[in-house]
């Protein structure tokens, strides 16, 4: 489908998928959705495809282009190389490749934007603290891959010299098209770009992924290949995955340039400079409340305490160290937590469950009163999330990280 | 030196080196001093050896054991295998091992304690700022000695399943050794050790280091040779290196096991379970004003600003995104960033030096009135810096990184 070809009353969004009813639309065109917080309070590991958030910059593609049996992943291995094309059955040909299942988060960078909301109005979508899934994603090693159309291991994961990874980029461009003369200051696909060194690193676990939780990859997820980069914005897991480059500069995409980047609490749209700061590559730890919901009547334990749980996770791989909880951003309980299986501390791509059991201050153990319950966590490399929102409050509304309370 | 088989009234601390009488010396026995203020003020991007701190747990070690003639280093490349004896000629012979330089911090975890003093007292030395320093180290890569000895890369680096990685660690030990009797739980020499796919890991760039600034490795940095792990706590650079071992358990030593852990602002010694929390092993973002000193009086610029410089540094590889000064911690001016040259965001072990020139509130800008400075760095995962001490306080007192005032 060419949309470019089309009359103007033509609504690009016509044929995005069905959806789950109980998810948490925070926008319909391009459709964007949260984790649903029933879904988030079940604490269940794996969350169910049509429950998983949906993150889309552009209407989802439709058509050939698409279509399992006539899907082609382009890849250029450097720069004035040829192009190699796989097929979706060469990619699942177990003969060439092994599978490889990853369990791992994805989150949007604007995970919990509301909060920043708070403190002053942000650009970007309203999230709460769904922006956030986890899942079970099968497909081949994209080192796999690369090794076997010819891109040198010693480009990236075995350079030597200091520098030099930065040197090199794995771009990715999606099959995702925008609306004409709708989409900012971008014209082409969608796209995005990791550090080569990355793509290669088999410590990194980045797949090309087919399947979700065991069903083949829905549309709303990037049928028939999403790049899944574990550890990493979401916004590097590209979707409809078109092409594959090995380049010396990042994506120029609107979105790894202009986006995806966080400024202090004082810097404005007038003196933003996005080309001072780095894409927002690995994530920084971050937590939340998923019970007892906000504002909700909470009913005490016989000895006092409220019973909580929710989500912890951290970028880079970084399993989490801690979890504290409070009602009174002073004294902490630690709380119980569930670190995926398989997984070590250095290698942690999955989210970390927890439960707490909270005691109440007795003053604050009658009904009417109000409590404040709050959750920090600690990632393996011992990063903390600051106390307040404000300072880390940015024009764009991303890595909102402040206590959850 | 035996030490055990002198008599009581021997001090072990004797033979110690000769110290710069500028370092700030923080204990005598065993000696812990940081680099001067003044040093860290003149923002020299290395350290000249005479003022790099010093962290030391134990006597220096004296004798044959460090005489670079007769200096043997052994490593045990898998359970139940023969160690291999490596001299230093055997390292330092060009045709075996190729040189490799590295610019890179030390820092001890216990940097800054003196901040968390002030909240509550804490345990251990009672570092201001300077347990900090940054040096060009020259040797050789640790990678290739684990090749040459035979250890496979297959074990680490290379590993495919998620959670093989931690399966494996690098132990090493130091010829530092207890006084008798004195030193609290371990009977044995210092220790500390890695994951072993850090050790393997290209991008890591951890050395066999044997040069310092250019100069011989002095004796107060392990002389003759120091396992140098750019990115992680001071303590996992064992000096006065002994044994390097590949063990399917981390170094079970005092320090690794039941020392340098962060526990929430709650614990008591009589709560603390060290076992529930991972070693302190890459650093967490922090960053410090070197520049107007604690309490100085500050001449302002004509147009009413303060000039202000300092460090900042987080761990892991992760190079710094932005450095962001105030005088009243609501609004925040970005500092001017030196990026250590040839270093990518994603592997600098180096700290980034930073100048701001700050703008004074009116109402402050009077003779008599106080400045209130602060600073903060966000490393390039966008991981911050939090607000208060108070948050990060922890019985032990390492990994002060709540904001510098
Ligand atoms: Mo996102
Ligand atoms: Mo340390």
């Amino acid at each position: 489908v060419e949309y470019k070809n089309l009359p103007p009353p033509f609504d690009p969004y016509q044929m995005d998928p069905k959806r789950d009813p109980e998810l948490l639309v925070q926008a319909a065109k391009p459709f964007n959705a949260e984790c649903p917080l029933s879904q988030l309070a079940k604490q269940e590991y794996l969350t169910p495809n049509e429950k998983f958030f949906v993150r889309n910059h552009l209407p989802v593609p439709t058509g050939d282009i698409v279509d399992p049996k006539k899907y082609v992943l382009e890849i250029i291995p450097g720069e004035d190389q040829e192009p190699v094309k796989l097929t979706l059955a060469d990619l699942q040909d177990e003969k060439r490749f092994k599978r490889k299942k990853v369990s791992a988060i994805v989150q949007c960078s604007g995970n919990r934007r509301e909060d920043q909301n708070s403190v002053a109005q942000v650009e970007g979508l309203t999230w709460y603290t769904g922006a956030i899934s986890n899942a079970e994603w099968e497909g081949v090693a994209l080192k796999d891959v690369l090794d076997y159309v010819g891109v040198p291991r010693d480009l990236g994961i075995n350079s030597e010299l200091e520098g030099e990874d930065e040197q090199l980029h794995l771009q990715m461009e999606g099959l995702d098209r925008p609306k004409v003369g709708e989409w900012r200051d971008t014209k082409g696909f969608y796209g995005a770009s990791i550090p080569l060194a990355w793509a290669q690193d088999p410590r990194r676990d980045v797949i090309l992924t087919f399947k979700m939780n065991g069903e083949p990859l829905p549309a709303d997820h990037g049928a028939p290949v999403r790049c899944l980069v574990p550890g990493v914005a979401g916004a590097r897991s590209v979707k409809w995955l078109n092409k594959l480059i090995v380049a010396s500069e990042e994506s120029q995409s609107h979105w790894q340039q202009n986006d995806y980047k966080a400024f202090n609490n004082s810097t404005t749209w007038e003196t933003a400079d996005f080309s001072s700061l780095p894409a927002i590559q690995d994530m920084p730890v971050n937590s939340a409340i998923s019970w007892p919901s906000p504002k909700s009547l909470v009913q005490l334990t016989p000895d006092g305490c409220v019973e909580m749980k929710g989500w912890a996770w951290s970028g880079g791989g970084r399993g989490i160290a801690r979890v504290d909880v409070s009602a009174d951003g002073h004294t902490w309980t630690e709380a119980e937590l569930k670190r995926p299986e398989g997984q070590s501390l250095t290698r942690t791509w999955a989210w970390t469950l927890w439960t707490a059991k909270l005691p109440v201050p007795a003053d604050l153990q009658k009904p009417g009163k109000a409590l404040n319950l709050i959750v920090k966590a600690v990632d393996a490399q011992y990063n903390v999330q600051p106390e307040s929102i404000e300072s880390v409050w940015n024009i764009r509304g991303v890595l909102c990280n402040g206590w959850h309370r």
